[in-house]
C-alpha cells in the first residue's frame, strides 16, 4: 500500500509489482504528484524559452523576436497534460497496480484508510508493507498578513495563466531563482527577490549563487539580500500586495511568491496511530524503513523523509524501496547493493534551470570539510573552453571539484554555466561510482565540447 | 623535437617541458594546427548558429529571423583568431618551449632539418627523442577531372568566404554531414550529398545515421545513397561544377567539397632516413614510440599515427607522450598507467556537431561482436525521455548501450538527438573507467534533464 501518488510513490508500486507482489497507490490528488503537473515539469516549460532566447541572444547572425508568453503558457498546459491524470492512470493500470482516487491515512498497524472524493470510507490491510510518500508542500513564515495576503508558492507559479506585471518573490533558493527569472523572462516588467540572507542558492558553491546574482542584474530583476518581508498588505484577492520591509519604503506588487522552504506533507496521514509525531520528516534508514515503528512493515520515500527533496532522488528511494519490500516478502536477501540507498548521503545531484544553469553532485567544500574529510579543490573558468566559447560570445561560467585527497576521489563537483546540466551526469557517475581520479584522466572530453572543463580541472589538480 | 605544431604537438611539447625537459616545435604553417583554423573549430562556429535556429524551432513561443551568414563568417573568422598564430605563439612562449617556424623533416636518428620559410636550413639534433606530429591531409578520390576542378576539402569548406547557391557533397562521413548541414543551414539554395554507400556516419551505429538522414530530408538537403561522381568537369576557376553521375544526368552546383577521408601527412617528413615507409601512418606502441626504429627516440601522436583522426584524442596521446619521454629521459618508471593510451582501444568519444548531434564513445554492437565480446545491447527512444520533451516539440533522439555480459560494463554508447554532445562525457567516464552497472544504478541523473535516458537504459537492461 503506497499512500501518495506522485513520481515516488508510482514508482515504489512498479518495483514492487515487478518484483512479484501487487500494489495499490492512493492519493486524492492527481496522479502523477506535485512534480508532474506544479514543480518540475511546468516550471521547465515556462522556463525553456527564456533560456533558449538568452542563448540566441549571444549567437551573432541569429535575431530573436519577443517572447510570446501565451503560447509558452500553452506548452505549459501541454506539459502538464491540461491538469488530467488519465495518462498516469493508464499508466499505472499496466503495470498492473491498483489506483485508490482518495485521502489515505495510516489506521494502526499495516492499515489504510482511504476517504473517497464522495466521503465513503473504506480501510485496506496491507499484506507486507505500506509506504509513505505523501511528498510536501510550501512553507509560508510566520509574517503578518502573509497568508491572508494569498500568496504565490511554487504550487500557484508554475500554474500561472498570466504573468504579472509586478512581481516580488520572497526567498533565494532554487525554486525563487527559477521562477523569477522565468516570469521576468515571460514579460514581467517589474521582478523583485527579497532575500534573507547574503546570496542566492546558499547550499552550493557561492560562486554559482554569484554568478547567478550577475546575470540577474544584467537581465533588471532587483535583488535585495539582507531583507524580507516584514508584514504584507492585500486589501481583497487579485488587489495588489503592498510588503512592508525592514527600512526604506515599501515595496508594490502585482503578484508575491513566497519560496522559503518545504515541509513534510505529514500532518494528516494518521501517523499518530503507529506511534510517529504527524508533521515530521519520517525517519527511515538506508532501505527506507520508517525507524522506530514495531514490526518494520512502513517505509517512507521522497520528500516524506526528509533526506533530499527532489524528483529524482525520491524515484531513486522508490527503487531501493519496492525493491527491498518485494525481497523481503520473498525471504530473498535484502541487503544487496541494490537494495541500499547509498546516493543520498554521497550527495544528490541537482539541477537550477536558470540562465545561466546551476548544477551540481555530491559535497560544497565546505560540506566536505565539515565532514572531516581531507580534500584539495580545483577551480577553471569555463568561459575560457574553446567549446564554450563556441556557444556564444561573452559565456560566463565556472567549474569546481572537491577531491578527496586520502582517496584520490571526487567529493563533489559544481557547474555554473549556459547549457551546463546535461554535464552534471558525469560528476554524477564520477561521484557516486567513487572513479579514482587516475582512471578519469583516461577518460577523454571530445572537443569541441564544453565537457572539455573535466580535462582542465584534471590539468589544474596536477594530473 | 616535436614535428608538427597542432593540438598534439603543442601538447607533447608542455607536457615534455613539464616534466622538466626543453622542446622546441617545428611548423611551416600557423602555430595551432588544422583543428585551430581549418576544422572543429571553425566547422562548429558555421554549425552554432544552424542548430540553435534549429531548436528555435522546436520551442513554442519564440520567433526567429534568417540567419544572416555574413555575420556567422565574421564570428567564424573571429574564432580563428583571423588566421593569425601570434596567440598560439605567445602561449608556446610561455609553456616555455621553442618555436621554429619552418618545415621540419628527418635527417636520420634523433636529427631534424628545419627549412625555415626564407629558404635558409638548419639541422637540430634532439637529447632524448622526436615527435611527429604532421597530422593528416584530406584524401581526394581518383575521380577524372575531380583534382582539376579544385573542389573544397574540409580546409576550404571551413574558411569559406562566402556560401554556395548550389553545394555538391562527396562522402557521409562526419565532415561531409556537418559541412552540408552547415552550409544548407546558412543559405544553400540547393544542397545535394553523393554517398557512396547506403547510410551516413558509417562507422557508427546505424540508427545515427538513419536519424540524421531523416533531419536532412526534412531540411531539404538531397542526400543521394549508391552513387557517387564518375567525372568531374569545370571549365575554368570560379565556374560551375558539373559532376558525373553513374546513372541519370549529371549533378550541377556552384562548389563541390570532397570530404572521402584522410591521409597521414607523413609524405614528406623523412621517415626514409629512419627505415620507415613515407606516406604511411607511424605505427606506435601505447607509449606512443614508433615501432621498428632503432634506439627507441621516435614518436608520433595525433592523425599521424593513424590510431583515432581526433583532435582529442592526439591531445590525449600527446600527454601520455611528453609524459613518458620525460620519464624515459630522467630514467623514472615508464610503466605507470598514466604513460600508457589505453583510451584508444577501448574506443574513442566522437561528436558530430548536425541537428541531431550524433556521439558515441568505445565499441558499437557491431565492433564488440568482432572483437568476440559477448555483449547485450539496450536501447531506447531519447524522445520519451521527459527532459527531452521540454527541450521542444517534436524531439527525436535514440540512445544505445552495448554491454559486456561477461564484466557487465559497459562496451560502448552512442546517443542521436538534438543537444546530446555533453552527454557524451557520462558514457565516456562509464566505458573507459570500466564502471560496473551494479555502480552506475546509484548515479541518479537529475530530473528533468535529457541524461535521464541513463536511468531507462538502465531499467531497461533489466536492473
Amino acid at each position: 500500500m503506497v499512500i501518495g501518488g506522485g513520481p515516488a510513490g508510482e514508482n515504489v508500486a512498479a518495483r514492487a509489482v515487478r518484483g512479484g507482489l501487487t500494489a495499490a497507490v492512493v492519493d486524492s490528488r492527481l496522479l502523477g504528484g506535485e512534480c508532474s503537473y506544479w514543480a518540475c515539469i511546468p516550471s521547465k516549460a515556462l522556463l525553456r524559452p527564456v533560456e533558449l532566447a538568452a542563448e540566441v541572444g549571444r549567437v551573432p547572425g541569429l535575431t530573436i523576436g519577443p517572447i510570446e508568453a501565451g503560447k509558452v503558457l500553452a506548452r505549459r498546459d501541454e506539459a502538464v497534460a491540461h491538469y488530467d491524470d488519465s495518462g498516469q492512470v493508464r499508466w499505472l493500470d499496466g503495470v498492473p497496480a491498483t489506483f485508490l482516487r482518495g485521502a489515505g491515512r495510516l489506521d494502526g498497524p499495516r492499515r489504510v484508510r482511504v476517504t473517497a472524493p464522495d466521503g465513503s470510507e473504506r480501510t485496506v490491510t496491507a499484506r507486507h508493507a505500506v509506504v509513505l510518500a505523501t511528498g510536501s508542500t510550501a512553507a509560508v513564515p510566520p509574517v503578518p498578513g502573509l497568508r491572508e495576503a494569498n500568496p504565490w508558492t511554487s504550487h500557484e507559479v508554475t500554474a500561472a495563466t498570466s504573468v504579472p506585471e509586478r512581481l516580488a518573490v520572497i526567498g533565494g533558493g532554487v525554486v525563487a531563482c527559477e521562477m523569477a527569472q522565468a516570469m521576468h523572462g515571460l514579460g514581467a516588467r517589474q521582478t523583485t527577490m527579497l532575500v534573507r540572507g547574503d546570496r542566492l542558492l546558499p547550499r552550493m558553491e557561492p560562486f554559482a549563487g554569484e554568478l547567478l546574482a550577475a546575470s540577474f542584474a544584467d537581465a533588471g530583476i532587483d535583488v535585495r539580500f539582507g531583507t524580507g518581508a516584514v508584514a504584507v498588505e492585500r486589501p481583497e484577492a487579485g488587489a495588489k500586495v503592498t510588503i512592508r520591509l525592514p527600512d526604506g519604503p515599501p515595496l508594490e506588487a502585482d503578484e508575491l511568491l513566497v519560496a522559503t522552504g518545504r515541509k513534510p506533507a505529514t500532518s494528516h496521514v494518521g501517523l499518530d496511530t503507529v506511534g510517529l509525531e504527524p508533521g515530521r520528516y519520517v525517519e527511515v534508514d538506508d532501505s527506507m524503513r520508517a525507524t522506530g515503528v514495531e514490526g518494520g512493515w512502513l517505509y517512507a520515500v521522497g520528500d516524506a523523509n526528509g533526506r533530499n527533496l527532489l524528483t529524482h532522488m525520491g524515484k531513486y528511494q522508490a527503487r531501493v524501496c519496492g525493491d527491498v519490500i518485494a525481497a523481503r516478502a520473498k525471504g530473498e536477501p535484502d541487503d544487496l547493493p541494490a537494495l541500499r540507498d547509498t546516493a543520498d548521503d554521497r550527495g544528490a545531484p541537482q539541477v537550477v534551470f536558470t540562465d545561466p544553469q546551476i548544477c551540481s553532485v555530491g559535497r560544497t567544500e565546505a560540506a566536505a570539510r565539515d565532514a572531516g574529510f581531507r580534500i584539495r579543490t580545483v577551480e577553471y573558468d569555463l568561459g575560457s573552453v574553446s567549446g564554450a566559447y563556441l556557444l556564444g560570445d561573452g559565456y560566463r561560467g565556472r567549474a569546481k571539484a572537491v577531491v578527496d585527497e586520502d582517496r584520490r576521489v571526487l567529493l563533489g563537483v559544481t557547474f555554473a554555466g549556459p547549457g551546463v546540466a546535461e554535464l552534471l551526469h558525469a560528476a554524477t557517475i564520477a561521484v557516486t561510482g567513487e572513479v579514482p581520479l587516475e582512471r578519469l584522466w583516461h577518460a577523454v572530453p571530445s572537443f569541441p565540447t564544453v565537457s572539455e572543463i573535466w580535462l582542465r580541472l584534471l590539468e589544474t589538480y596536477g594530473l
